[in-house]
């Protein structure tokens, strides 16, 4: 047989056309998103006054198994994607490992990360409805860049919330989107009702996803010509994330791999859910079996230690309603915490197929997410995002159970990033400042009070 | 004819094996470095005490053409190699230009640039020797960071001297570098004789590259079992860098294209040097003809103002002679221009072949080139290097040259890599606080005093 190269690129002609709807195969759908006041279904018609037309179609579209991918979105794709499929080769011989361990390597683009996929689309639909700009929130900084740069390319302004604790910890991020025509707040900010009322509650607040999805709510839908987007979570994200899924299939079917582990780091979905949909898809319809691996963070752990039940996405409690595993609306990560994958929910797509036992969710500490990055970067080369990390830490761990067993695994993970924006959390972790707090019980329960919102 | 895609890729198989020696076919050799103390021609073994053995031997091989790669180098290689050759079709769009204009991005690398193409065979040769660790200097830090990962990858001790302005300006690529395990040193230091000297004579000076080399040498030559290793001016490097022109030209080759114009930003030489080599061969031997441009800050313009003269390499003089285009080794670029491209000379292959009318050099103020940058950024998704920028901005006058007269001109230009640590020097842009300081005339002459050291 052929031999498998380090990286395995599919060819322009060989990329996807069109994204795989995993919910066209589920025979339990997601639950739908309810209007917070009525606890109904939201409509269409409800939807479109914070999201774009089209995007909102693809929200509610739990039956179209493939939608097209539009030209522009794929000549767009075609300058940083394909992205390429690695084989790990010089970790596996480090790890001294009878596993074969692949990589979609996601973070060779500006953004250092697989959010411009999703990024690229929700800008192209804001544009094709003559909208003047969009509004959103970034945790880490990477869904930011991204859509600074999506906003770019299609002349849309763009105006980003960031949580307070990245917008200190990372002030090039803010210069990146910068250099990309973007505003950048820090959040809660004092220009949204709900950022005033939130730091009236919480004075010295470093803030989380839920308060900055508020504030850009707030802000979409009292401009005129805006509307809100959203970098994870929703299902049009996870969606237009299924490109990493797809391109990683056909890379591997070009030679004939099948994989027996898929693993993906998760904070709202959006890398997992894209990864692993084609190969869910197969499982659902019951075609073949893969063990699909959910990694959050200890500190964060919606799937491992959440509830399943309808909440509010966000802290103000502006958004609609969604099902989902939840740390609860209120719960706000510890700031030490590095990076993304700081968000109380999950969602609602993988939140069903993960309760429907379809796949399995592991949750790590900090310290030993940073170990693995670093024994990563030194024999791989690239210095991967913390995101990201989480996945490499449960891969390298799989991989010295199969070095126990002999068991010759064929393992994939999803490497969503790098890490040049995450030297502050570097530095704390080679300075032995990193703490591994893990929220108790007891602060659970309190975080859980008022859930679910609605049975 | 079948469409160029937006990346051509080159197989794994289709990568260079050897690397290719463009003073194998020059007429005029490059002038041999000179001993500072005899004016003697530098012996294999005066420069073992500096250098590996066998880069030394590559250092002084004005005659073989190719130089086989070593496996555990293409094996490395093909961690992050073939780079792409883009096709920016939405340049070429936007500029409304009707030249093709093509580039090869060396950024997808950790370090962020093409730096790791030699610092990766340089760290081979040393462990190949038996040595326990290399020492260098960094200026901008991409240098160092791709040593750094280079000896990571070999367990080789890796202690970088870094120049002190761009250790202030740029915390985190120290990170990065201790990431991979590296010491870093903010330059000049008091660790060194010569760096105590040079602090004595220039209290409050934010250091050099001339600077750091001196203090990194002595160290090298000072430890047991340690080595000096360079990113830049050097045959060797020159001759390492060649994967990056014999990879674009491969890819061009594959479907039929010729370029007219080939131009690269020029500081020691290192990647402009890479990038032209199969092509100036090709021109040496008459074979084809092809407009090569050099680009250099106008703050640091050793080709366009500098002179063709024997002088020192470093501030510390303790290295070897070289004649090469200088602006002395004495000169000091102004602390507020961004980035590398700072060394006072420029690689003797590559000052020969200008000399010898081979190629032409431009000079650019350094607030056009991040307009460039910026415009570039915006278009493209790729966040430049502000060194790379420097050929960004010849290559979008010289394709809104051909707008005006209707030239189809091909231009392929090196995007060495990526400026995601640059972004104080973009804030400085976007607040309207960088600075287009060129040197004056009288300053110049001051720098050339002593020149040349040796008729």
């Amino acid at each position: 047989m052929e031999k498998i190269p380090y990286k395995i690129y599919l060819n322009e002609t060989e990329m996807p056309t069109a994204w795989y709807n995993v919910r066209s195969d589920m025979k339990n759908k997601p639950a739908p998103l309810l209007n917070p006041g009525t606890h109904q279904p939201m409509t269409a018609e409800e939807l479109a006054s914070v999201f774009c037309e089209e995007l909102v179609a693809q929200e509610l579209d739990n039956d179209t198994p493939y939608i097209e991918i539009p030209e522009e979105i794929r000549n767009f794709y075609k300058m940083y994607r394909p992205s390429p499929l690695v084989r790990a080769y010089c970790l596996e011989e480090k790890l001294g490992t009878p596993a074969k361990i692949y990589y979609k390597f996601e973070g060779n683009n500006t953004s250092g990360s697989h959010k411009l996929n999703s990024a690229i689309a929700q800008a192209y639909y804001a544009k094709k409805q003559g909208l003047k700009g969009v509004t959103t929130e970034t945790g880490a900084g990477q869904w930011g860049t991204a859509l600074s740069m999506a906003c770019s390319y299609f002349g849309l302004d763009c105006k980003v919330y960031m949580v307070k604790v990245s917008y200190e910890q990372k002030p090039f991020r803010r210069e990146v989107m910068r250099t990309y025509g973007a505003s950048v707040t820090p959040s809660p900010s004092n220009t949204t009702n709900v950022g005033r009322k939130i730091l009236e509650q919480f004075p010295g607040t470093t803030g989380s996803l839920g308060c900055a999805i508020s504030e850009a709510v707030e802000v979409a839908v009292s401009s005129e010509g805006y509307r809100y987007v959203l970098g994870s979570v929703l299902n049009q994200v996870l969606l237009h994330q299924s490109v990493i899924g797809l391109e990683t299939k056909a890379a591997l079917d070009k030679y004939g791999i099948k994989p027996d582990m898929i693993i993906g780091c998760a904070g709202g979905g959006s890398n997992l859910g894209g990864l692993i949909a084609p190969f869910m898809g197969q499982k659902l319809r019951g075609e073949a079996d893969y063990d699909i691996v959910a990694v959050e963070p200890a500190s964060c752990p919606s799937f491992t230690r959440g509830k399943y039940a309808y909440d509010f996405c966000d802290t103000g409690m502006v958004c609609p309603l969604a099902k989902m595993y939840t740390l609860g609306s209120g719960f706000i990560p510890a700031p030490n915490h590095a990076g993304g994958l700081r968000y109380h929910g999950m969602s609602s797509t993988l939140s069903q197929l993960y309760d429907d036992g379809y796949m399995r969710a592991v949750a790590v500490p900090q310290t030993e997410v940073f170990e693995a990055a670093e024994q990563f970067a030194r024999i791989e080369g690239i210095l991967p995002a913390p995101e990201s990390s989480h996945a490499i830490k449960v891969a390298i761990d799989e991989a010295l159970k199969c070095k126990e067993t002999g068991e010759e695994k064929t393992i994939v993970f999803g490497l969503t990033g790098t890490g040049y924006f995450d030297m502050v959390a570097y530095e704390q972790f080679h300075d032995g400042k990193m703490d591994d707090y893990i929220p108790t019980d007891e602060e659970l329960a309190k975080s859980f009070a008022g859930l679910p919102v609605i049975d």
